[in-house]
């Protein structure tokens, strides 16, 4: 089997870390191996330099919706130029903590900026890449959020309004309706369950494309 | 008369800083005393760390076409709407040491970006906002590239080879040919006829407007 590209996404707080632990472990039992992980925005030195700045803002400037938009994808180019595709074509596995559904969910949905535009540069700075599999972790955003406050400081994006992460999750849930790539898990469920969901989710995946 | 946004163009080494006093002179004599200067890429504290990365890029990491082209966006957005709108709103003239026009003949002429991209992407970014009068200075690239060799150490951009300026070079011509608001300039001649061609087209373009 060729290597894959599998995504995580999810709202804050919706247990991304610990489902990535589950797929790592999930795929090495199946002797899967050979696999990285990388994480949006950042996983380059140039895409860490762009994601303190997302993540952070430049004190005293506002950071348009735009410039945000430019700047998530300058760094999606070149963590996929430099380095998932170079190592899907080496034969190694990557496990992506966010990629570019999150953008389209986040800045499309939360900040409403215009579709067509979310399209043409996803197309622009991307054209056919996409990941083989998504797993998407549904929480509602109070959820989430309580989970993200526990853990401690909250970043730029966490700060954002209850509604603006309201159409996040509305918008995840519409285009996972549209494309079979993306698996939805109830990350409301107590932590075995959520594991347990991911790992026959993947398995049952793993198994229809073997 | 309303303020102005006028933009001052031209390969490396093409004279910009003398043409933005010259520039800056002529309308103080004219009676125009508040006016701004922007450079770009920069302009702003975020812009301004967006153009170190693409100035100088990051050690070990190629910086792909893409991620500098939608950074160079991502800092003119926060720089038109931040600084240049919001003072031409009151009142306040700019003058730009480069703007849009800088990545159409770059990126999209001597990195040779495909011209749908190119549109489509100023279209998201910057809609019909457009200077109104730009002051393209000309000169061949062998030129340009032995003044800025003389000022000393080059940067990424400054590095590349001669064709790519020569692409640059024609691409600014060829967009200058379809655009009445760009004036040329031949920045070949003594400095005192390039300072008298740029007062003389400047005020004449003032005198039109007025």
């Amino acid at each position: 089997m060729s290597s894959k590209f599998i995504v995580i996404e999810g709202l804050e707080g919706a247990g991304k870390t610990t489902a990535i632990q589950t797929v790592v472990e999930t795929l090495k039992q199946q002797g899967i191996t050979d696999l990285a992980l990388t994480r949006e925005p950042g996983g380059t030195p140039l895409a860490e330099k762009l994601r303190e700045l997302i993540k952070q803002g430049v004190e005293g400037e506002p950071l348009t919706d735009k410039a945000e938009l430019l700047m998530l994808y300058a760094a999606r180019v070149q963590l996929v130029e430099n380095v998932i595709k170079p190592a899907l074509a080496e034969g190694t596995w990557i496990i992506g903590d966010r990629h570019d559904l999150s953008s389209q969910a986040y800045q499309g949905g939360g900040r409403g900026i215009d579709q067509h535009l979310m399209a043409s540069l996803r197309q622009a700075a991307l054209g056919d890449f996409s990941p083989d599999l998504t797993l998407y972790l549904d929480v509602p955003p109070e959820v989430g959020l309580q989970r993200a406050l526990e853990r401690g400081e909250l970043d730029r994006i966490e700060k954002e309004s209850l509604d603006f992460f309201y159409r996040t999750r509305t918008r995840y849930l519409e285009l996972m309706a549209k494309d079979d790539s993306i698996k939805k898990i109830d990350a409301t469920q107590p932590l075995e369950k959520v594991q347990e969901d991911i790992r026959h989710t993947l398995l049952a995946w793993l198994k229809n494309i073997g």
